[in-house]
C-alpha cells in the first residue's frame, strides 16, 4: 500500500452510466448532458466533498465539476458534451475536514458551548490553507486565521463566513482524495446520429423509362421527390458490379434468364469489387456528383457495405487465402444447411490471413469516405467477428469522427447490443414484428428505458427490401399510415424501403411469408409514384412535425399511457428542455374505428388537474380542450389512424388572444 | 493485437455473480452451489461450447464444467465449494467447429444431400484431432477420420456418433478460445458464518450472589442454561479494564457512585488494555478455560472487538501518536456535536502513523484468536476506515479461514453493505425497526433476493443492549415471542441480549427512548432466570425446530405469500435440496387474535392442487389438512402469535400407516 492509501478513508461505488465495468463508452450527441451518479461515502460522521471530473480527449486537465447529495450516500452532477468524439470522466470524494468542522462549531455555537479550542482548531486549517495560497487569497486566509485565533463573536462570524467556505474550497487538503479506479469513455456523436429520417431505394429502379437500368443521374432527378417528403439521408443498396456465376432470377429463384440483373448483395465482377461502381449506374464521378446535389436538399447519402463477394469477385482469385477452401478445391459458398447460396462467398475471418483481410476490408469504408460518404448501413454485420467491428469502427471514427454505422442486426438480442456496445450507431431492431400494444410498450421500453439506451441508437423500419410484415399484408393502406407514424414518432431515427412503401405495396410471395413478390432486389421496378392513394402526403406531413417538434428529436422521455383499449396507443414525449410536450395516439386495428379513454400522469407532465388543457392535434389541425386526467379519444382508420398532439397548456388569462402555449 | 486475437470470434459478457467488476468476491459456505451465467456468443450461425473454469487457492489448474445454454445466449453452469478459504472462477467459450460440422451434416442427410465432400472436410477436423491424442484414443480417431473418408452410410454413422463427439469434444482445437476477461472470487466459510443462534451476555451479571461481579467461571456455570435453550454462539461484551476517568453512572449519567462498574465499551486502564482481562473477571487460564468448558457444550465463544480507548489506556501515553491532539494539548475524546463522551478517545486513522496503528489492532484480533476466538464481534466498525477493515480481515482469514467477523454496522445502507464486501461475514441490520408486514417483506426481499445476498450475511437481532425497540415496549410477552419467532425463523442466524430477552424486560429509559432503563451497560444486574414467564421453552423448542429443519439453515428460497390481513404474515423457506419446506405464519398484532386466508402458490411449492396436503404446526404438534391455494389460520397471540408448519404433501396410499412426508 503506497503511503497514503490507507489514508484515503473515502470509497466510491455504483457508478452510473458505467457499461460492462467501462469496457465500453456510453453515447452522446454533441449538445447532450452527461448526468453521472456514484455512491460516494466515507466512516464516521465526517463530512464529505465529491467532484465529477470530465475532459475531452486530447485535453490534459481534468474539468471538476461538485457533485450533490441526494439520499442514501448517492451524489449526482451533469456536464455538457460540446464537440464530436471521446470524453472521459471519472469521479472522486474526500473528507472534508473544514466542512466538518464548520457544520459542528455551529452546533456547538447554538447549544452555547465555549469554541475557543474549536477556534484554534479552525486556525490550523485555515493556516495550513494559507500556504498553498498566493496574493489576496492568501492575505484574507492570514486574516481568517488571525481572527479563528483571536476568538470571541468575530471569530465565529468569521469561521462559519461564506468566504472563507470558498477560499477553504480552493485551496482544501488534497492528499487523501479517492478517485474512482476507472476512468468512463462517452462516444460523442453529430445529431444525425440520433435523429434523422431514412430513405432507402433502388437507383437502378429510378429511370423514367420502364424497364431501363436507373443511374445516378435519374437519382438525382428524384431528390426533389425524397426531399420534399422530408427526409434526411437517402440510403442505398450496394452500387458494386454485380457477380453472374449462380446469379438469382427473378423472385430469388436459381433459374435466371439473361436479363436478369441480380442481387446487388451479390458484389463483384469481372467489371470489379467493393471499391468499383457497377458499370449501368454511371462512373465514379457520376457518384460524387450524386453525394453533391443531394447535399444540396440536405440529404446526406448512406452506403451498403456487405462484406462478401460474388465467385466473380476479384479477390476470389487476388485473394484465395480469405477464403475456406473445400476438400474438393472448391470454395466453401454460404450455407444455412440444407439451404446453400452459391453466388455468396463469404470471408474466412479465422483466415491465418487475418490481418491482412481486416486491414483490406477496412480501406473499403476508407476508399467510400474518402468519396464523401459518411453514412454506412452495414449489411448483417453479426456474421462477421465482433472485434473486428470494435476494430473497424474505432479506426474509421478516428479519422473521420462524423460517421455513423447503422447495423442490420436483424438477430438475436444480445447480438445486436454487442455490436451497439462496439461501435455501431444505429441498429435496426425487431420493430417491424413488434405490433400489438403490449408488444410494442415492452419493445420500446427496453430499449429507451434501460442500460442498453446508453449504447444502442435504434432505427426503426417498418419495411425493408427483405421484410414486409404481415401487418403490412392484412391491413390495407391504414396499416401502412399506422406503421409509418409509429415509427417516425417513437424513433428519432426512422427509416423507410421506398417507394414501395409509400405505395402500399403489400403482396408477399406466398401466405405467411415476409418476402415481396417480383422482389426489388431481382429485378428493376417501374414505380408509379403519382398513385393517388400514395402516402407521400402523410409522409410529408409528418417529417415536419418531427423537425418542428424538439420532442420527436429524443426518446428519453418515451412514457406509455394507459388507454382503456387495448387497440389503442398512447405514449409522450418531452424535449429535454420540457418545453415541448407531445402525445401520440395510435390505433392499432387496420380496420375498425377504436375509442376510449387515456389516463395521462398529469402531475409528471406538469399539467395543473384543475386547468384546461389544450390536445392540439398536428395531423388535422384540430384542438381540443381537456381537463383531468382522463379523456376520451376516437380514431377512424380509414381517415386517419392517428393523432399527433402537442400539449398546450394554459398560460393566459382570457385577456389574451392565444390561451395556450 | 497478438496474433490469435483477432480470431477469438466468442464474446462474454454478463457474468453473474460478480460484485463491483470483480473487485469483492462472493460469499459461500462449504458445500454450497455456485450457479455461475453469462451471456456468450459469437458472429454468425456456428455453434459455440462453454466451460466454468474454478480453482481453489493454491490448486494450479483448473477444473472445467461444461455450460448449458438457456435461452436468449444466456449459459449456465455451477460447482461445489468444498473447502474453507478462496475459490476462484471464469468463464470460456468458442466456436466449435465440429459441432457445427455435425448438426448441419445431420441436416444435410436429412435433407438427402450427397454428404461426401462434407465427409471429406469432418475427416480433415478428426485427422487434425488424432494429432493432439494418443494411444486408444488416437487409433479410435485414426479409424474414424478413415470411415468419414471412405464415405457411405457407415461414413454417416461414424460421422454423427456419440463416441466420435467425445473424443473431439476432448481434442479440441484449443487455439481460439476467448476466456472472460476476469477471475473472480468466492470467499467460502464454514457453517456457522450464515446459520447459528447467538445469546449475548455480561459475565459480570452471572454471579449467584446479586450485587457481586460475576465472573468466567461463573459464566461457565451459567453454560447448561444456554446450551439447553440451544443457542450456538455465546457473545461477551468486552472483557477488558475499564477506564475510571469520566467513567459513565448508572443510566448512562456523567456522575458517578465509587461502585460504579462502568462501560465494558471504556476500554483501558492502568491494569491494561484491549489484550488485558478485567481483573474481576478472572485470568486469561480463566478465559481460555471457559472456552473450552463452552466447546463441551458446542458452544463457541465470541468476542468483542471495539477499537477505541479510555483517558486510561496504556495506549495513550505509549502512543500519543495515534490520537488526535487539540490545540490545548489535550486529546481530542469523541463526539458528535453538541455532544461529548470525554470516556472515550477515537484513534485518528489520519495519523502519519497509520501503518504501526493498523499493526497493532491487527494483533489485537491476533491475540485473541491465539487464545481460540473465532468468532469476532466488531463494534461500530463503520467509524473505521474501510480499507482498514478489508486488511485486516484479509490477513486475519488469511492466517484463521475459520473466523468470523459480525459487524455492528447500525449505519446506513451503503456503509453496511461497504463493510460486508470488504469481508465482514455477518451484519447487523436494521432488522429490529422493520416491524409491520410491509417493512418486514420489503427489507427482508433486499437482504435475500437482491445482489446483496451475495455477500452480506445478516444476523437478526430482535434486541441489544444498546436498542430496546418500541416494539417490545408496549407488546409486552406476546410481542418478545412474534419477534424471537421472526428473527428465528427469517435469519439463519439470529441472535438475542439475554436474560433480558427471555424475561421480557421492556421498561425505557423514556418514553420515545429504546435505552434500557437501568441497563446493564453500566451496572451490574442480578437476573431471575426462574421466572415463570420466562421464554426459555419457547427458545428452547424454536432452537430445536431450527436446527431439525434444514429450511431454515438458509434464506435463499424465503418467499413471502399473501394474507389477506395486514397483521398476519406468512413466509416460506425450502432446504436447497427442496425435501424440507416450512411455512411461518405471524400474528404481528400483540394485542388481538387476528384471522385469514393465506395465499400459497402451490405449483412453486410442487404441491398439486387437487390432492389435500399436511399444515404441521412444529410449535403445537397441530396438523391441518388443508388442499387448494387459499386457507384459513387465525392466531391469538395471548396463547402463542405463530405457526411454524412443516408442509407434508400426501405421497402414500391410504394403506400406508402415515400419510404425508
Amino acid at each position: 500500500m503506497k503511503p497514503e492509501e490507507g489514508r484515503k478513508r473515502v470509497i466510491i461505488e455504483g457508478v452510473t452510466p458505467e457499461i460492462d465495468s467501462g469496457k465500453f463508452p456510453i453515447k452522446r450527441i454533441v449538445g447532450d448532458e452527461v448526468i453521472v451518479e456514484a455512491d460516494i461515502l466515507t466512516d464516521g460522521h465526517d463530512a464529505i466533498t465529491c467532484a465529477l471530473l470530465y475532459r475531452v480527449e486530447g485535453e490534459e486537465n481534468w474539468n471538476e465539476v461538485p457533485m450533490t447529495a441526494l439520499v442514501n450516500d448517492r451524489w449526482r452532477s451533469s456536464f455538457i458534451v460540446r464537440e464530436q468524439g471521446l470524453y472521459f470522466y471519472t469521479v472522486q470524494g474526500w473528507v472534508d475536514h473544514f466542512k466538518t468542522w464548520s457544520r459542528d462549531l455551529a452546533k456547538r455555537v447554538e447549544a452555547g458551548q465555549n469554541v475557543t479550542v474549536d477556534l484554534l482548531i479552525g486556525a490550523e486549517m485555515v493556516a495550513a490553507a494559507r500556504e498553498q495560497a498566493a496574493d489576496r487569497d492568501a492575505s484574507w486566509l492570514s486574516i481568517f486565521a488571525e481572527s479563528l485565533r483571536s476568538g470571541g463573536d468575530e471569530g465565529i462570524r468569521h469561521a462559519l463566513s461564506p468566504e472563507l467556505a470558498r477560499l477553504m474550497s480552493i485551496y482544501r487538503d488534497r492528499r487523501f482524495v479517492t478517485t474512482y479506479d476507472k476512468e468512463l469513455v462517452v462516444l460523442v456523436d453529430r445529431e444525425r446520429a440520433r435523429f434523422g429520417a431514412w430513405y432507402e431505394l433502388f437507383p437502378r429502379s429510378c429511370s423514367d423509362i420502364p424497364g431501363q437500368h436507373g443511374t445516378f443521374k435519374d437519382v438525382e432527378k428524384r431528390l426533389d421527390y425524397i426531399a420534399t417528403m422530408g427526409f434526411d439521408v437517402l440510403y442505398l443498396p450496394p452500387i458494386h458490379p454485380i457477380g453472374s456465376s449462380f446469379r438469382k432470377g427473378r423472385n430469388n429463384t436459381t433459374e435466371t434468364n439473361p436479363d436478369d440483373v441480380g442481387s446487388p448483395w451479390a458484389i463483384g465482377s469481372a467489371e470489379g469489387g467493393h471499391k468499383s461502381i457497377h458499370p449501368a449506374l454511371g462512373t465514379l464521378e457520376d457518384f460524387r456528383h450524386l453525394i453533391e446535389a443531394a447535399s444540396q436538399y440536405d440529404i446526406e447519402l448512406a452506403l451498403d457495405i456487405a462484406f462478401q463477394c460474388s465467385p466473380e469477385h476479384p479477390y476470389v482469385t487476388e485473394h484465395p487465402e480469405w477464403f475456406r477452401k473445400r476438400p474438393d478445391r472448391t470454395i466453401q459458398y454460404a450455407e444455412n444447411p440444407p439451404k446453400k447460396y452459391q453466388d455468396i462467398y463469404p470471408f474466412d475471418f479465422e483466415t491465418e490471413q487475418w490481418r491482412e483481410l481486416w486491414e483490406e476490408l477496412k480501406s473499403i469504408v476508407k476508399f467510400w469516405a474518402e468519396q464523401g460518404v459518411r453514412i454506412f448501413r452495414v449489411d448483417n454485420p453479426h456474421t462477421k467477428p465482433f472485434p473486428f467491428w470494435e476494430w473497424l469502427i474505432t479506426d474509421i471514427k478516428r479519422e473521420y469522427p462524423e460517421t455513423i454505422f447503422l447495423a442490420e442486426a436483424f438477430t438475436r438480442p444480445r447480438a445486436l447490443y454487442g455490436l451497439a456496445k462496439r461501435g455501431f450507431t444505429q441498429s435496426y431492431n425487431y420493430f417491424p414484428w413488434r405490433n400489438t400494444k403490449w408488444e410494442l410498450t415492452q419493445y420500446l421500453t427496453e430499449l429507451t428505458q434501460t442500460e442498453v439506451r446508453e449504447y444502442t441508437g435504434p432505427n426503426l423500419w417498418p419495411n425493408t427490401p427483405d421484410i414486409l410484415p404481415e401487418y403490412l399484408q392484412f391491413g390495407g393502406r391504414p396499416a401502412f399510415m399506422a406503421r409509418f407514424i409509429l415509427a417516425a414518432t417513437l424513433g428519432p431515427s426512422y427509416g423507410i424501403y421506398g417507394p414501395a412503401f409509400e405505395l402500399c405495396i403489400n403482396i408477399p410471395t406466398a401466405q405467411g411469408r415476409e418476402e415481396y413478390l417480383d422482389s426489388e432486389k431481382y429485378e428493376i421496378k417501374h414505380w408509379n409514384l403519382d398513385w393517388p392513394d400514395s402516402l407521400q402526403g402523410l409522409i410529408t406531413h409528418v417529417n415536419l412535425i418531427r423537425k418542428e417538434n424538439p420532442a420527436f428529436h429524443t426518446n428519453h422521455h418515451l412514457r406509455f399511457h394507459h388507454v382503456d383499449n387495448d387497440q389503442i396507443i398512447a405514449y409522450s414525449k418531452s424535449s429535454v428542455d420540457g418545453t415541448n410536450q407531445v402525445l401520440v395516439v395510435v390505433n392499432l386495428d387496420s380496420h375498425y374505428k377504436q375509442s376510449g379513454f387515456i389516463t395521462l400522469p398529469l402531475e409528471e407532465l406538469g399539467i395543473d388537474p384543475r386547468q384546461p388543457y389544450q390536445a392540439h392535434d398536428l395531423l388535422t389541425d384540430a384542438r381540443y380542450l381537456w381537463q383531468g386526467s382522463q379523456n376520451y379519444v376516437e380514431l377512424n382508420p380509414q381517415t386517419i389512424p392517428a393523432h399527433i398532439f402537442v400539449i398546450r397548456r394554459k398560460i393566459r388569462t382570457e385577456h389574451d388572444f392565444d390561451y395556450y402555449l
